[in-house]
């Protein structure tokens, strides 16, 4: 029987139960977002003490499944105030996992007091975390290992989140101890720092890893996974060779590059910090254009980035934050961008929103389009919460308020990810749906519209794209965040029936189950279902479900497109019934 | 016929209509609210090119009905997100009148143009008002009547309206030419700023009153109710002899004085910022303690005060800004509250707002509780835009963002005015269910709570105020905002049949209809319904008619009483259904 940790960090105490029969087959996000649903009142403050943030890992944590050591991080979202699940890399689930723990759930008003989270074989402790507050996350993580062995896991809170800034992410070390992959989306950090938790400790020296129900049914159903990925081009050739940054020169091509605030859809300096640009440099410098941010991973998408000096910079400057950091803010200098990702690491920043954010704020006039110069100074007013640092700090949308722009790429106030979605349809589709406002994680639609994986979809037209985005939706929360497994094992099992079929026949083998693909989706589908009921119970109507309106107005160059998925569409895709009009 | 006046400020054109028809009884919030419903997007952006602003007199405007100089202002309100019309005493709505304008629609992108309208009986022009963007609003108003003349009435926006600042009001020339008088709720004057309007200037030379379609009825009607507001005490004696600050010393004794940003229902203070101690300073230093902010006042209850050696601060020092810069932010000092109010009509803010920001900012550590030194020294942050300025420029939700403060005294994001909901339960059941957000004059139930003013109804029980506030909604609605006469008459009205029966009859006498005090009644329910049709179109839910969780957790001294007006009766006010839940 897993575990359920609660942890209150007004008494300074841990109990520790059995994860209760009802929930015993959920893990990751389903579980996250079940006990938030259940136990967070949708009208609370995020900031305040009625707030809790949960930590799942995902059900197949700890096994020898692939690529398993995903964390769920669970909250009401102080950036889009509905239900949040963001989930990270690193080496912390897994551990989680051998140790038996499903959650922890912290809660209470620590009044003024900072806490270590202790996890080990002998159980769990609050400690005094005093001495670790205030610092980055990088000389954290060095901290804490040195305070309790080298070998620790940590999950961590930096800057940005003690100072309850609303762009704050949930940090998890790598293998190699840096703290570079994060919950980033959502604020999940502030959620955190006003616990007053500094950071989780994860020793798993001793523990074994969880025990299956029928190990001979698990092992065969792991190796047919991983054989598919060892076998697909894009797990087996594509990321490992070329990482997600591969996808600058793609989405620059197909002209959904969002550049200069999410104004055009094709950015002049693609070249210069396109993921060949990046992998070149990783090799040429002595860093790695193969790496693995999870012990289990058997993809190794991530890379090293060192300067020119060969001196490290940041593990895993992916697509994403090149893009937002970039192309967003008309920023071509690659050194520069992977600069300002190791500064998102170090403070708890997530690279997407602070991207976002910087685009509207040039859009705004606090910095000149694309001076990479004055951007990485801005970072440093985060660091001291200055007047300008709380401003970039809690987001495009407050920034954007603060400012009074009105060209502002979010969705439920959530900076959108590096798609244009006038461009990309299906992507679009689920960033205006999503539960977690806009986010390319729940529902990948890039990879039919643009990557001809899991189908063929032309990327421009309206047609399809709501069915495809809420079936993507379903099995994202179905197959992939709920068991902790990472979402590019999609990837294989988009276009490998047994690949995909492996997953719930895993999960049926832990727990002496049996959970059909179907099954999965179902899944899937109720864990939707409880986080859409949270948002509107924290007073989402379907207008959250929207893109910002100058997405129907203004065209995208270079297909001159507006956004056109009907909106009855969308409702449907949420639940939401015709509007019944007053007056 | 009424005119209706189309401002153009992308093209620089102005076009008159007639009034259609089916509009022809309608003026003030009525027409603002029908207009901006039938004319906005109400998902567009407040700030951005689609959103409009429309300034509205009374019907009653320009004719002899007293104290009918109330200028309506109604667009998409940037602090709310929904639909708003505030209000403004001053000259210039009486103005209109006499020109025969029932509305300006000021619409279109200016492009970076800055423009002044004038009005005269020799037509409507738009001119180029670069001469007096980045002005005060008091240099403004001077340099408007050297420029246009020393007798034109002025509407302007201040510097926060052309910051684009989410707090930031209209302001109106009172009779001695000082723009003391503000639509000062919802962030109107950004909406004004964003259309680049600098000011509205109004010179009624040789125009005549309205033309009546029975004078002699009017006349009737006129003398019944100036006869019932030189008879009734609070109209008669209690506005004229110590204006509105007399309130400061019966809600502090009412335990319903917010203080401390809401913490507490008492001041230690009170007596020094009474108005007791206002009017005396008045007296004593050469001001008047009974001044008219229109020329067709009977009341009388506005104030001028000067300062120690005699020189004129601010005119209109009411209760409503006492309280916000004094009470709410631990300030006992009376002389720095006449300077804030000084400042915040110069600068173009609203009293309210800014003190539930201070208060906020206070909470948050941005300055020490009670520093009205510090307080008046951020009024130049806003002047100049600087960072803090756009912080606390912005409102108390924002703030509350910014330094992730979680006590808010918000509704729909606009702050809530002086009166504590837990001790005077009326007042919270319209702050939470005004279509507005947060305020009291949408329908002031502290009359018959405390000052036993049409009616009695005890303010710390939850009882019949649902009930009452209604009522009270559909009747300032119908009766004054849409007439354009002064929300004070109201405390005849409520005691008086005939007085009230005398508003209906002015307009049935104008117009040669027959308008009952039921179809003015009905009236006002009819601009509640479409105000509200146009909030849930711009997203807003049940969940937005409630006061925010502090009031139902936090017990509110001296009364110790959390508020409990249950949610259910709030849904009722509002027309919601009772909801179903998803799953």
């Amino acid at each position: 029987m897993r575990t359920l940790l609660r942890v209150d960090v007004g008494a300074g105490t841990v109990t520790s139960e059995d994860l209760p029969e009802e929930l015993r087959l959920l893990g990751g996000r389903a579980l996250t977002s079940v006990m938030i649903a259940k136990e967070v009142d949708p009208a609370c403050d995020p900031l305040g003490p009625a707030n809790k943030i949960v930590f799942a890992p995902g059900v197949l944590a700890g096994t020898t499944a692939p690529n398993s050591s995903r964390l769920s991080v669970g909250c009401k979202s102080p950036l889009t105030g509905g239900i949040k699940e963001a989930n990270s890399g690193g080496q912390a689930a897994g551990r989680l996992g051998r140790l038996g723990i499903a959650a922890i759930v912290v809660e209470g008003d620590p009044n003024g007091k900072k806490w270590i989270l202790h996890l080990s074989t002998e159980g769990a402790r609050l400690e005094d975390g005093t001495a670790f507050w205030g610092m980055a996350n990088y000389p954290c993580a060095a901290a804490l290992r040195a305070a309790y062995g080298p070998k620790v896991a940590t999950i961590q809170v930096g800057p940005a989140g003690e100072y309850g800034m609303r762009n704050s992410s949930v940090a998890c070390t790598d293998p190699e101890g840096n703290p570079a992959r994060h919950a980033g989306r959502g604020g999940v950090g502030a959620v955190m720092g006003a616990r007053g938790l500094k950071a989780i400790v994860v020793d798993d020296t001793g523990a074994a890893r969880p025990s299956l129900a029928d190990p001979e049914r698990f092992d065969r159903a792991r190796k047919t996974l991983v054989n598919g990925l060892k076998t697909h081009p894009v797990t087996s050739q594509g990321l490992p060779n070329f990482g997600t940054a591969i996808l600058i020169n793609i989405i620059n091509e197909a002209g959904a590059l969002p550049t200069h605030n999410f104004h055009y859809g094709r950015f002049d300096e693609a070249e210069a910090i396109s993921g060949e640009t990046l992998h070149q440099n990783c090799e040429d410098r002595g860093g790695k254009r193969s790496h693995r941010c999870m012990t289990s991973c058997v993809i190794h998408c991530s890379n090293v980035y060192n300067d020119k000096e060969g001196k490290y910079v940041s593990s895993g400057v992916e697509y994403e934050s090149i893009w937002a950091l970039g192309a967003n803010c008309d920023n071509g200098d690659i050194e520069a961008i992977a600069q300002m990702d190791r500064l998102c690491d170090d403070l708890g920043l997530d690279t997407i929103e602070m991207g976002d954010t910087f685009g509207v704020a040039m859009e705004g006039g606090l910095l000149p389009w694309g001076d990479a110069q004055r951007m990485i100074e801005l970072f440093e007013e985060i660091r001291h919460n200055t007047e300008i640092g709380r401003k970039i700090g809690n987001g495009a949308g407050h920034c954007a308020q603060a400012y009074g722009v009105t060209h502002v790429p979010t969705v439920k106030n959530q900076g959108i990810p590096a798609y244009d979605p006038r461009a990309i349809k299906g992507i679009g589709v689920t960033f205006a749906t999503s539960t977690m406002g806009a986010d390319h994680t729940s529902g990948y639609a890039v990879a039919p519209n643009i990557l001809k994986v899991g189908g063929d979809l032309d990327p421009l037209k309206p047609e399809g794209q709501c069915a495809l985005s809420q079936a993507l939706q379903e099995a994202t929360a179905g197959f992939f965040d709920s068991t902790g497994l990472c979402l590019f094992l999609a990837f294989a099992c988009l276009d490998q029936a047994d690949s995909l079929a492996a997953i719930p026949e895993m999960v049926s083998a832990l727990f002496g189950v049996e959970m059909s693909v179907a099954d999965a989706v179902a899944h899937g589908g109720k864990v939707l279902e409880i986080e859409r009921s949270f948002n509107k119970r924290a007073g989402m109507t379907e207008k959250d479900d929207r893109l910002p309106d100058f997405f129907y107005k203004e065209e995208l160059s270079p297909h001159n497109l507006t956004w056109d998925v009907p909106d009855e569409e969308l409702n449907q895709v949420c639940g939401w019934s015709p509007v019944v009009e007053l007056g």
